[in-house]
């Protein structure tokens, strides 16, 4: 039970001190989702009240089914910008078929996650490397800032790709509203500011470094607060500057999602790509702040407890939410001890959104756009193809192209380029594994790699010692390999297949190694293996490949030699030791 | 030079005894073609003569590029089917455009093909692995048969999937025509029965057993004469029975592929698959028949060659090829020693273009039918389930997934499937690699996997050896596997991960080592490495991670030991040794 409910793993030992901890977590994640919750929704193209929507339903059941005791759920930029992306395909801008395929979305999403959950495919996430991850979330960022400069300077502008939003900008620069551009630079400076320069004024105010961190994360609120003052008094709206507008009070009213085949299989590879960019995000941020107090998470869990609260967003009216980098560490900091903490924040969120929202009225778009931007620069991260490139060139070009994708073709495109990256590279990888052709050290039993050590040879012998499982990635290059020196040397009459770096040998290297035997055969030479791990064994006795084997299967290396070739391999153990490299 | 037109390694020594092999078993390939290439543009939807133009033009280029000795490249079943299916998304069979869409296929895959040569992307084969392989071409084997029971029973069906195809005949089984069927049956049965009968009446006859058994392969030209004969005798074609018809007698006439991108931009992907399948089973026969004779194929030139032969095709009004494998094997079996074979085979295939087409006009389909059935049936291999079922439960499930999706859904998405459940296996498999916690073995300086052997923990140190490289997709069952133990246990203060089955380590997984030390450090727990190999040392030294690592690096784990827990490490080894599993 506890596996399926974590929550039943804390509730009952719940006391008050962890009460208290929990409590100041949430009210300062509340402070900080406030605008980012509608900052978001704004991103993905849909109205104020759906970021809020998504703030409270999905956390409650994050709380129920979660693992990890610090991540907080919610809104986050690139899932935003994926779904402007997927929904704009599909309906156009403020239109109910637009919201519609936004709940969708999240539900689709939520079955996805909820079914990989059961299925327990946390595996999945193994689909993106790291540096093709890194790369999308950087372009990303690039993105939703060009995206959110129109606000800034009070213009419309469009497009999906940089190319795009660009010269859209460009192209109405003319219509600049004055008004709203002061107050989009102001927000936006004094966002970037407060990043480093509040905390020090906080604390020459008296204020403990810990305090002082974590009111720096309301500056967002702080301007919210502003704009929305200075927009009110001086008759802004009416001077062009776009604000929020009517927000509808009161909680989401439950509702079913639109039943409509036809748009959920448009969705349907959208909803894939946000489950999986959104689960390595959460999955990443959840088991490196458990790692920090020594939890455990469970990824399959996190699976279920995502795809609920993604369900949970859609019927309660929200659109795709998943686990935020920034707001969970905020959440740590600020001293969360369990997934309660999100309860209280959907507590929080909730009454702010029977209570705040006539005051949103004059909230400017600017400065949901400032806290936009300021978010998602802190994402971008272009010195990692610097240091991926130092220590791997395939890595940090994977890493390129996915920026650049990413950046010229729109995101569905860049995460399926990189998903389809990360995947070639590891098969080019897994193709052409290293081995050694071996010789005997003299004076020893030991066999070497003859291109690193001096290693003595015999001449109707060939040792190949492949490093690396064997699998239909490499199946043909073990055949490729094995005919070119035979072919090319006719004194060969057995070949040893030195095995004690192979941890599994697949189906399909199963039949190379058939086929390399049968033909071994047919031209009179004979296949042996030595030094097969106890479970290969095991499993190559299932199959028909020691039957046939032309050869014998030798417990070492050196018995193999010594049943082989008796004579040169005593002789060689007999030579002087001397182990220098060629 | 030799590197890219393999020709001039064999072409200078060319000689008579060279040449009468090659010639016999030209005209032998020849024999067995002329029917096969017809039925072949039968079964792709196409009229006659264009399985005849694909059978000239191909082969000449393939004897300069190739660097098999044996491969007989032209039409086959698999790719036929594959053309049938994607050319019949775009027109209507029997109109200029599908033939034109056929001939830019072809054109496409040759591009595809030698781009992927050029870029030396061999490797792209390991993108199927075998069972998925063998489950595509059983289920298109029966996707074939059950095609061609319509041309046998004389009614008119249709579909791209067993269920419809099946459901057609069920529907139009009231239009069977007697002369039809029985031409048919004749056929199917003669060709049959040849395949096991023929030979032993042959060699009662006085030929010897090799003359025997390469006479069997004209079987299906003798069911063309007869049938001929006998639809002409008694004037068959009036009683219903269909004939191939008029096919226009001369070479075919150098031409361009249309030139139509949005037509190209709809057979991208059809291309790309007809051009990996082909080019699997190409490498495939290709590799070991030079396996027999101890020669060397150059994959990368082999997709050169194919490309260029399918480049060759696409020009003179042909449609995809491929090197057929029951046409090599004839071919090998038949004496050929070099590529000229094929340049012989071309001009015996112009001959009948030239010559032999009137006769053709008589031929039933029904006949040409029973040739595709008796191939192909040859292909279907479901035992294979069995074997693969008995060695490896995950490689027999694609494989079954990949029969029954290409049977229900068409070949198109069962290679997609295929394609995509190969990877999946692999990225499942590479996620979870065999690692283990290592104690030392009692009197010893080893140290083993406890729970296969018996060995000593020290409480504050844990060991674990991971037998895999490390890369993305099993990135983060590392940091789980260390986190996991870690948590488990606060009596750690020390983790050494020994590394001697480690042979790469990828840039994600590189950062997960580096999560991995900067977690255990805040938790106070330090992370040695001990054993790394050369290679991968050289790249950690270009990363962060040896700079910022919380413990050392140690040459042996022993020595790692001493270092960390010098007095239990000392006294284990005076311990008696005694190595019994536990």
């Amino acid at each position: 039970m506890k596996r399926y409910f974590p929550i039943l793993s804390w509730a009952p030992s719940y006391g008050r001190a962890t009460f208290e901890a929990d409590l100041v977590a949430a009210v300062i994640v509340t402070i900080m989702l406030i605008p980012q919750s509608l900052a978001y929704a704004l991103l993905a193209g849909l109205p104020a009240e759906v970021g809020l929507y998504a703030s409270i339903a999905p956390l409650v059941v994050y709380t129920v089914f979660g693992t990890s005791r610090a991540l907080a759920v919610g809104p986050v930029a690139v899932a935003s910008l994926m779904t402007a992306a997927a929904v704009g395909e599909i309906a156009a801008k403020g239109t109910p078929e637009y919201l519609g395929a936004a709940i969708a979305l999240a539900f689709l999403s939520g079955l996805m996650l909820l079914a990989m959950g059961v299925m327990r495919l946390g595996f999945i996430a193994s689909f993106l490397s790291h540096p093709v991850i890194s790369g999308f979330i950087s372009a990303s960022g690039i993105l939703i800032a060009a995206s959110q400069i129109k606000h800034l300077l009070g213009v419309s502008a469009s497009g999906k790709t940089l190319p795009e939003i660009l010269g859209s900008l460009w192209h109405n620069i003319g219509g600049i509203n004055p008004f709203t551009l002061i107050i989009g630079i102001a927000a936006t400076a004094f966002l970037f500011w407060s990043r480093k320069g509040l905390k020090p004024v906080l604390q020459n105010l008296g204020l403990s470094a810990r305090l002082a961190g974590l009111l720096v994360r309301a500056a967002p609120v702080v301007a919210v607060f502003l704009t929305i003052a200075v927009t009110w008094l001086f008759g802004l709206e009416g001077r062009g500057v776009h604000v929020v507008g009517e927000v509808p009070r009161g909680l989401p009213v439950p509702a079913l999602p639109p039943l409509d085949l036809g748009l959920w299989a448009s969705l349907a590879l959208p909803a894939l790509l946000i489950s999986i960019v959104g689960y390595v995000e959460t999955i990443s941020v959840a088991q490196t702040l458990a790692a920090k107090r020594r939890q455990r998470i469970d990824p399959d869990q996190e699976l279920v407890a995502l795809g609920g609260a993604n369900l949970a967003a859609s019927f309660s009216g929200g659109f795709p939410v998943t686990g935020g980098f920034a707001r969970s560490v905020v959440n740590f900091d600020a001293g969360a001890e369990t997934p309660a903490a999100g309860a209280f924040t959907a507590i929080g969120m909730a009454l702010a959104t029977l209570l705040l929202t006539p005051a949103l009225y004059y909230l400017p778009q600017a400065t949901l756009a400032a806290t936009i931007i300021t978010a998602v620069l802190s994402l971008v991260d272009l010195r990692a193809i610097g240091h991926t490139w130092a220590y791997s060139k395939g890595d940090a070009a994977a890493m390129v192209a996915t920026i650049v994708v990413t950046l010229v073709s729109g995101v569905e495109t860049g995460i399926s380029a990189g998903v389809g990256l990360s995947i070639l590279l590891h098969l080019w990888r897994s193709s052409r594994p290293h081995y050694a052709v071996l010789g005997q050290v003299p004076g020893t039993e030991h066999f070497r790699n003859i291109r690193r050590h001096r290693g003595i040879e015999v001449p109707e012998v060939l040792s190949i010692r492949v490093d690396e499982s064997l699998w239909f990635p490499n199946a043909r290059f073990l055949e490729d390999t094995i005919y070119g020196h035979v072919a090319a040397d006719p004194a060969i009459r057995h070949v040893v297949l030195n095995c004690p770096a192979i941890n599994f040998i697949d189906a399909s290297a199963l039949e190379a190694l058939e086929a390399v035997n049968a033909q071994l055969k047919d031209s009179g030479v004979k296949l042996h293996l030595s030094e097969v791990k106890g479970p290969v064994m095991d499993h190559l006795v299932r199959s028909d490949l020691i039957t046939h084997l032309g050869g014998q299967v030798y417990l070492t290396h050196f018995d193999a030699l010594s049943a082989l070739a008796p004579a040169r391999t005593r002789e060689t153990l007999e030579l002087p030791r001397c182990e220098t490299a060629r």
